[in-house]
């Protein structure tokens, strides 16, 4: 007798957080499990962590009613293989098969995409892409990256390694990133800078009122700034966290103008742990980005909320395993 | 009898000059014509000089060898028309059927294609091309424009204004740009801006013996100044003349990476009227690039200069006639 296969496992591995999912041929998440990543323990430990997240999610399921499994990663993912090169932020990491490995440890069919990649596709199949054909994806955490969607399929580019966003640099004389350039915008408006940025303001000001709420949100413990807590704060009107996340919006706008003069979009779609920004911020994104896009994109240039919001990934993994 | 065609004409209108050629199957220029153009005179003007120049070729040629009439202009083309919209540096110009016009003047096919298109075109076919499938071809002229050749193919976007390099910005907060952004990369290395920066340097400096090669050069008519004086001067040791294109040769560089990261390409061409720079400015535009790109993309990044040089434009144009 041939058992149905009814679902698929996604995995997104973010530098923070490892998220699995068992997902349906709908793109609807069934069950879910997450966990911190361990990202400066080196790949055996991180490797480790995926196969538990996964192994958690067939603790009640038939791995015979499963497609395979799907995982999104940072980092270059070498063309039609399952080998990671250099994710930012994961310690002692150069190439990784990380296909085969996960592949040995539960015997089904494994894909690896770039994280980004694979939340564009989710998109594209089960969100935004039911009406739109062409997009560029971005995915707004820990790390800033993006997937093009051309006629409602990924541009992945000759190498694997197309629509790193984040890496579009927005003052040659600016802030150093992490990949060795300056003025990237991930060094602006990534989770952490942005984290650190709120923190460093609020220390330099400490009785200011402007910035009680989100002191009081995080007890008093400003390393426990995270962007759903500087959202929180400008929702209940602080000041200091308003002006922050309108600042990075402008400025991701900006950044976007350049992405979408060589690519030729219109739309930019926003998803990653960051995208529950308040509605504001969207508004700021994508004034910054008419302001500076070119003449005849002006009026037609639209940025949108990813529709699976934080699941993208998970999803996008999973229906590439289907 | 049916006569056998043998050649086209490839026409490439510039905001300086529009250059037309009669081209046989191979690519070869037959013969040439050129002439400068009256940009500011408005869009009636500017037809009559292409339909003047083609018709300077015609002179000695049936046209019934002609395949058709391949025309190469700045701005939006229209996909699948002959519609040219908003040409930068063209005034008076909203919306014209470049086609419809030059058709009717001469009862031959005639097909319009963004000009940096149409010199990526004449790259991809006669240049480079035939060794490498993946690259950026820059054209760096008045502009700075681009034509994204992706598996020897143009990719023209979903609107048919893809490879727009030149509006690249490499600083949120730097000069303003003719399009109306700030920190086009265009803005910095444009041969306006790169002939005007050196007359100011000149001018703050008049008996700085360094630029008295240049002021020789143009016999002392600074508004005379242009890249071939600059390059000329350079290349007889002239120190401004050198740090202005070395300056110019890594900020294209940092543009060119945060392009590079987007389209994951790994070769830039280099073609236009300013592409004919001494080489250690296109060794600097490496440097640049490779000290910006992404991680993986370092060790293999390229830049050449276009085989084609100046001819990219009219070989390309004709070519698409074909």
């Amino acid at each position: 007798m041939i058992e149905k296969r009814t679902f698929a496992v996604g995995v997104d591995v973010g530098a923070t957080t490892i998220k699995a999912g068992l997902v349906d041929r709908k793109g609807k998440i069934l069950e879910q499990y997450s966990s911190d990543t361990m990202a400066n323990k080196g790949p055996t430990v991180v490797l480790q962590q995926i196969a538990l997240a996964i192994d958690k999610l067939f603790k009640h399921q038939k791995k015979t009613a499963c497609f395979g499994i799907g995982i999104g990663m940072p980092g270059i993912v070498v063309p039609g293989g399952g080998v990671v090169r250099y994710p930012p932020n994961f310690a002692d990491w150069k190439e990784v098969d990380v296909a085969a490995k996960i592949q040995k440890t539960f015997g089904l069919p494994v894909i690896v995409e770039n994280d980004a990649n694979a939340a564009a596709i989710g998109e594209a199949k089960h969100g935004v892409g039911r009406t739109y054909r062409n997009f560029l994806f971005v995915i707004w955490g820990s790390g800033v990256g993006g997937g093009i969607i051309l006629d409602r399929k990924l541009y992945r580019g000759p190498h694997g390694g197309a629509g790193e966003i984040g890496h579009v640099s927005i003052d040659y004389d600016g802030r150093p990133c992490n990949c060795g350039s300056k003025g990237c915008i991930e060094s602006y408006i990534g989770q952490r800078y942005l984290s650190k940025r709120t923190k460093e303001i609020i220390e330099a000001a400490p009785s200011d009122g402007f910035s009680s709420k989100i002191q009081g949100f995080v007890e008093g413990n400003l390393n426990k700034i995270e962007p759903a807590i500087i959202s929180r704060a400008a929702e209940e009107g602080d000041q200091t966290a308003i002006a922050i996340l309108q600042e990075a919006g402008e400025l991701l706008g900006y950044a976007l103008a350049s992405a979408l003069n060589i690519l030729d979009l219109r739309l930019v779609v926003i998803g990653g742990g960051v995208s529950a920004v308040p509605s504001f911020v969207y508004r700021a994104i994508e004034s910054g980005l008419r302001s500076r896009i070119l003449q005849s994109h002006k009026t037609e240039v639209r940025v949108f909320r990813s529709e699976l919001g934080n699941s993208a990934g998970i999803i996008g993994a999973a229906s590439l395993a289907m």
